[in-house]
């Protein structure tokens, strides 16, 4: 077998739910007959999503959203699959917009993007097969307030699934995976052992609950700091100490920021910390903790004291370890997601594709939710492929559901 | 002090964030000049409520909702006080409504209701008194779904908030409140320690979690039980062990019902459960286990062999203990609400009824959520009367979320 | 079935344990011929204790070791079992000792203690009848020491196990039993919900380890104080917060003391208390939590405010709840002990006397731990109760071990 | 700063404790005239305890312990501080040697030593040297099974301390330390998302323990094996599933092996597991995951699927991940004692050797635990380190906890 053979059946091990919904539409052929053009990132777990829509019957011609991501032999391996792959890594720009184009070259009826470049092509450069598109679904944040905005001036010509944004994919990704993937990233970066320490936790949506839950899970005292009331409240109940950062500063031993906001560990709160104390942010951008302040405050810096980890000393002699520099810890000092939260988007991405190929008739253009029940598939195949059992309502239970909801 | 005084007192003291209300509304006085009947239950929590309201400016009648809950010695000190009762412990049907029509002789321009009976004769007997009514409030789940009826005829001529709804009360009601109390309620009737139990938790939900995280946190094997597959999900990735009730029921020590469906344990459940498993439901209504099987299969049945417990002897010998006879456990062998989940739903309730008297020119008639502000309100109030302290947005970051969320 | 039947068939069935052993003695009979003298307190579960030593072969004498506590149908029934039973529910001084003298004509060839009275009488009234005595065992540990000072004195005639101290029953019950029991009581006293509240825990010996679990493990934050650095650095390390009690007593919203030790909680900590604060000692004696100068600083005391709940008021209107009188809160409050943790401890108890029954020629007078295998067979029936299997040493892995510890 | 400094600066940064026992030394100079002669791995945080001694008094010389951990730079710092260093990486067998001589060449009063060689050496080839010798510390297990043998024989000449063996290492170490460490590994190796995985410890000693905990807390259904009743109980009552290894085979995820024998995993086992599993050890020998009957079952190996793992594919196509070639994960994988362990090693060694300078002068040759003060000592610096207080006992609290002791 050849590397990238190896590599897609490596990450398909990991992707149990996309494999049973690749074998069910090997049988079902629910995509028979269409053509999708895609502009994703050309990775094994991608891969395996492109071996799925083609059990299902798609023709697809696959462009990469990103030169910098691209696996040459895992694009080989999926040409020798059938699949028309314009990608390579590290191509320069003007290649990278002609490969998106020799993908629209299919004359799709569905596509699939990741940050919008595909479906901004077809609606300012290629218009003339915007009639034969019957449908999208868009990866990304980004790309989502595109479309939104594209919707809100009535541009957008059909409709698009933002496949981003579904229950079992964030309980997978933002809790348990980012949850775990941060606290990992700090252990690589610093060896700290975190038994007996106190972490402050910024942020207690999602993320920051997954944050929190995992380094009271590996013994250390846990204290949250929040601006909605309503979600430290909760912090509070969960047992969690809650403080404004200024009082948290003082306290902490390991930082980490995931709010989503800027400016959340200023200047202000590194003048108060403990000598030795670590930063680490697990937040989308990297403007969370103020490196800049840091650097200000620091009369020394050595870079790489440990993998990831930069020392900044400040007058007084205090030293405090910034991780991955402010950017995101799990992804630059640990691997970032991986492959089984891969198989929940992938897999409801696919489920999405069924859909629209089914209902797309139906649909006005603008941006559409996942549709409820796709989670429930997902799960329902998740646990499947867990070997866990569920049960399953009586007809009798449904009715008393279904009689108690509308009241009696 | 008299009892009901005492009582009021007593129930005042846990009740920190609607006493806080109660101060701003004797400053601010928003209800000023404001006629409210209402039909509550008359207890020493709901005459903090009342305090508060007339603080605030109303005037007052109130009717029992149920005259088995009415504390004839609190509705007496509520006299004193001012407010127009009109409630006596254990009066006869027909009182029970002239009591609600007295209490709607005062001509309201607000109503709080707690199952519609009030609102329903203000629509049937009392429409005379309807052109001056300008907005209510609704307790239960139950009132809500007469209400949106009434509002799908196109019956309902004012706007009424579902006060019972809001997100505070359902994490301290909910999760953390019938979490906790429904393992008292087995201590207590059982004293059976948790630690090395299994315990089969029936049902994810908001109280299934709160069963499932106390009695983890009391030491015991936690097996969840669930027919939505996301829920399902969602138990495993916390740790639970997911089986359908038939595995489960060879592995429980304690079985714990809280879906809301009915016939979750039933006869072939039984059968197959060990010697000495306690059986208790913490679901609304008494037929998530079903009991009359369990009669049915029982050669012997001993009433109070603890309190709150029977016995129920199989042909083989096995028996088998059924708490509460299948009802409210956290009810019936436990306290039910704390005074501190009253603290936030009436104060939700105090908050909306303010809201009401600003907003209500401007609503049209049908069924209103809490608005959002409203729960952020008494977290704020509740974090501070804990005295915790949060952060604040700055106008930078304030401005930073805003950018991010319309996508610039 | 008479009451007394029915109370020990119900002991019983919590006591798997003891039930398995009793079935073993009756197949082996290890006791036969053995006459027994015990003065132990007349209940259900000793009712169980002697079920099985009678199996045993033992013929068995029975007085009571506190009048208070006899349960007469439980004597009566005993009694309509062969079991020569003197003990009646509230007698004088006189009669209690006149039963132990009567339980001792028997002339025993073994004694069960607790409290050891009949073991001192036997030394001092009865030393006719010590010649026949080959050994014994005794309960509780103020019985051990005043043992102990009879060998240190040379007068101890016979050896006697300490039959408390066994590994399975301190697991059961400081570290599991007394966790629960104390929460349970402080819950059952209070109505308090506990998640979201910050507890003290005073001492973190094998009791106060339980305790903070229990009290995180129901959403509370847990701060410890300790007087020993190693406790206390093992608390950190398992993510708790420990401070002085000077601290402390800022921070709680309830405070349980568990160190064997007085003055815990003094003058100088109640006036820094919040408004509220509860107090509970789940120490051994009631001299941890300084009552006197809690008595002293308030200006008013309101007894029986909850059930086992008296409320102190402070001279600027500062609540304080003291539980239990500052007694054994899971005593008092709650049911202490369980039958399952006296499963354990009978069951050790039952065990050592045929260790005795077999041992006790080579054993010189002295006290005597409960001899190793003794924990290890209870730990194993009580697994095989549970239904639950463990591995067993291979010969290979017997020798691996053996060989490694000698250090080949 | 040259790097040999830099590594030892940056080890003390995270050796607090042993930092301020080396301030006190400076000041007290409990060591002041005698001659050490230390045979250990010359590391960063050797180094500092090294600067410890010395600055107690002593005069030292130092060679490794084994010379593959020799790091150059530091060897050549420690001659800059007028530390006698006689360490060379990778040199052969008879330097090595030469080494050790040269060491002891310096006539020592005090011996240090990490296996028994340089005390060997010293009774074997330098019995000139035996009677200037006034005792040592022994860093190893193994260094002391062979130490205990000399005592047995008569042959130990002076006493020696077993410094690897106090109560704060012991939780630093085995149960925080390995705890996460070898998870660490697991996810350095695999990138496993470990919430919603069942993981199977097998052995619940303190490593054990660690390690369920923090599978625990990584969301991690833990199932236990055991052969020890009384520590299956434990883990029952810690809310473990306990099952012998044949069950649990069928149901891991990932298996973590940490008993301390052989055969943990066998054919057996192997032949029953899921596709895709996981199986690490972090017992101290490679010998409790059968390898061999892996390799002999496998009819595929592909080694290095991800870095330290390796994957054998069955005949029936099933694959399992062997992590680390079934040798110590933790260290493999992870990193191993991070400083914060050796702080706690070293700390207890360092004032071990203050005790007997002044106690040796009555103590017998033989084996001697770590005097009990001494974990208090360390206990309470590293507490100190941390910024904890506790509470100290009053002459009043002394006085009641030793009447109670005694029984008055």
């Amino acid at each position: 077998m050849e590397l990238g053979e190896r590599r897609i059946s490596w990450a398909a091990r990991s992707m149990p739910v996309l494999t049973a919904i690749g074998e069910r539409f090997a049988a079902e052929r629910p995509l028979d007959g269409l053509r999708i053009s895609a502009c994703l990132h050309v990775t094994a777990e991608t891969a395996v999503l492109m071996g799925a829509l083609r059990a299902g019957g798609a023709t697809i011609a696959l462009a990469a959203s990103n030169p910098l991501s691209t696996q040459d032999d895992v694009a080989e391996a999926l040409r020798g699959y059938g699949i028309d792959v314009h990608a390579r890594a590290g191509v320069d720009r003007a290649t990278y917009y002609r490969h998106i184009h020799q993908a629209l070259d299919l004359g799709p009826d569905l596509v699939l993007d990741d940050g919008c470049d595909l479906v901004n092509i077809l609606h300012t450069e290629r218009v003339d097969l915007l009639d034969g598109v019957t449908g999208g679904c868009e990866e990304t944040t980004t790309g989502i307030i595109r479309l939104r905005q594209m919707t809100a001036e009535g541009a957008l010509r059909f409709p698009v699934v933002a496949v981003n944004d579904t229950l079992t994919k964030r309980m997978f990704d933002n809790r348990y995976g980012t949850g775990q993937s941060t606290l990992d990233g700090v252990m690589r970066a610093t060896n700290l052992m975190l038994a007996g320490r106190t972490v402050v936790v910024a942020g207690f949506g999602f993320c920051g609950r997954g944050v929190a839950e995992r380094a009271k899970g590996l013994g250390a005292r846990v204290v949250v700091t929040e601006i909605d009331p309503v979600k430290a409240l909760d912090a509070t109940l969960q047992g969690y100490e809650v403080r404004p950062m200024a009082e948290a500063a003082v306290l902490g031993d390991l930082f980490i920021t995931v709010t989503g906001n800027r400016d959340v560990i200023t200047g202000e709160h590194l003048v108060l910390m403990r000598d030795g104390a670590v930063l680490a942010n697990a937040g989308h951008f990297d403007v969370e903790i103020d490196v800049r302040a840091l650097g200000e405050l620091a009369v020394e810096v050595h870079t790489g004291v440990r993998p990831n980890t930069d020392e900044y000393v400040l007058a007084d002699g205090r030293r405090i370890l910034l991780l991955a520099e402010g950017r995101l810890v799990n992804l630059t000092a640990a691997e970032g997601h991986p492959a089984a939260v891969m198989d929940m988007s992938f897999s409801a991405q696919a489920l999405a594709v069924a859909w629209l190929a089914r209902e797309r008739a139906g649909l006005a253009p603008g941006v559409y939710d996942v549709p409820e029940g796709i989670d429930a598939e997902v799960a329902r195949l998740k646990l499947a492929a867990t070997g866990i059992a569920i049960d399953y309502l009586t007809p009798e239970q449904e009715s008393y559901l279904h009689s108690w909801r509308v009241g009696s």
